[in-house]
């Protein structure tokens, strides 16, 4: 297949890298020559053109760019693009990307894709050929797309190898913002805390062990892919700081009157929630399609 | 030489697995008969004895228990042990630990010790013998120690492969609480949340991708030793709380009100924080030993 990959950085090239391997040709689009560059020397495009030009004679095209860029290019996309061809995103937000793209009359041409995939770095030289082999994948909103756009892009996760769920593009921003935007947001700041710039603490680094690594190793990613994912998810985000934040407060409180009973209460229901996701990874892999979408999709 | 190891879950099994293929001769104590039938059978004790029998002939012993069970041990075993044998603790605080030993008339048959090393995992099964290769430890209050106890310390140290770090109980327990203690507390309160139980977002286990791995972690780690923890260190850690909470506040209110440059800021310094402890993974592995108890022992 012709495919275009807009903005190849850690996701784009990644992709690029796996769909080459699986015989499509890639054309790659990126605002930033460099990045660019850096795609062709890893493997990750066949060949690099203008977006204009990367858009003539593809029969898919994807944008692996920030969720802001995602908004402002789909409907210049949607325009240029020929008759027959499919354009998804891979953003990490849905729900106002979904809402660009309904407002326009190729509506049914998009799908809204969102890999559970990635790494704390960024850009193409991060990029691996098996970053999506076996990850979870979401397709919202797929009743909007029409069945040849879904085909070609469910073919595409199936070479891929991974595991479709699909959901409506309201409920992944709402779940998303719990399991990975407040995560992010908190070590985001965690990390940033002046503290660890403190002379008087200036061993931390020799003395910081797994905990801190895990905790801090989020406070490496990019901000320009997730300032606007914090901003186009802002009220779902706001919602769980401040129920983490209360739950701070409540832990703080048994830590100051000494509650270690409600303290080891506490405690348990973490460790039951880290059994549950521990779970999870230890399961044989499934495809989990389970809503009314899938029902209308495998039906 | 002959080591008695009391406690015998995930430390001081790996310890005593350790501290066996060196050569040495492991007597294993522990209140819960279970995990000492689990150390036997893991080969992390030579033998089981009640604690007064454990103490005969004993040369070293080494608490691997909880730091409030430190705190209670440390009085008795002093009384108990044989004038020549030495007293080391394994416990994630110091200063009250070291406290009590000071009030006690062997004061320089103790040595206080804290492993950087540990996984969220508990108990005798999760061991494993290098558990502590290459691992920083942190020896405290060194001076108050005798040269013949910091010496036959030092020796099990460095065959464990381990690198020193003198500190003082201090100093110990307020960088502590910043680089291990609050990123523990911080996962517990993210674990726990309510919302992870909620029907309308039952998809989060299957949702939840590498960064909510990552935050999650830790909050598997045992409550039986981290609340001792947390009390032993109460302010330091409230301290950081406190201070952990305003850098969420303030990055709340940059989402808010849309502030994208300031938010562009705190990230970077996330970002650079990271990049510090990332180069310290990459360093070569080096002791560093950076106080006056160092210069002391070393002329």
């Amino acid at each position: 297949m012709q495919i275009t990959i807009v903005g190849t950085g850690l996701i784009g090239c990644s992709l690029g890298m796996a769909l080459k391997k699986q015989g499509h040709h890639i054309t790659g689009a990126d605002s930033n020559p460099d990045n660019l560059e850096k795609a062709l020397f890893r493997g990750g495009v066949d060949e690099a053109k203008e977006l204009t030009e990367a858009l003539k004679d593809t029969q898919l095209v994807v944008l692996c760019v920030p969720v802001n860029a995602v908004k402002e290019l789909i409907v210049p996309i949607l325009d240029a693009m020929p008759d027959n061809a499919v354009l998804m995103d891979m953003g990490s937000t849905k729900e106002e990307i979904c809402a660009v793209a309904g407002a326009h009359p190729r509506r049914a041409d998009f799908v809204a894709v969102h890999p559970m995939a990635g790494v704390e770095h960024s850009g193409p030289l991060a990029a691996h050929v098996d970053l999506f082999l076996h990850a979870r994948v979401i397709v919202c909103d797929a009743q909007k797309s029409a069945t040849n756009a879904l085909n070609t892009v469910l073919g595409i996760l199936q070479e891929l190898k991974m595991k479709v769920i699909f959901m409506d593009a309201r409920q992944h921003d709402r779940q998303l913002a719990l399991v990975s935007h407040l995560p992010q947001f908190i070590a985001y700041a965690l990390s940033a805390m002046e503290d660890f710039g403190d002379p008087s603490n200036k061993d931390w680094v020799e003395l910081g062990g797994g905990g801190l690594q895990s905790s801090i190793r989020l406070g490496k990613s990019d901000a320009g892919m997730w300032i606007p994912i914090f901003q186009q998810n802002k009220e779902n985000i706001l919602k769980y700081i401040d129920r983490y934040m209360h739950k701070l407060q409540e832990m703080k409180y048994l830590l100051e009157t000494r509650d270690e009973l409600q303290m080891l209460e506490l405690i348990r229901s973490s460790n039951k929630n880290y059994e549950k996701l521990n779970y999870r990874s230890n399961k044989p892999e499934t495809v989990v399609p389970d809503n009314e979408a899938t029902k209308l999709f495998y039906s």
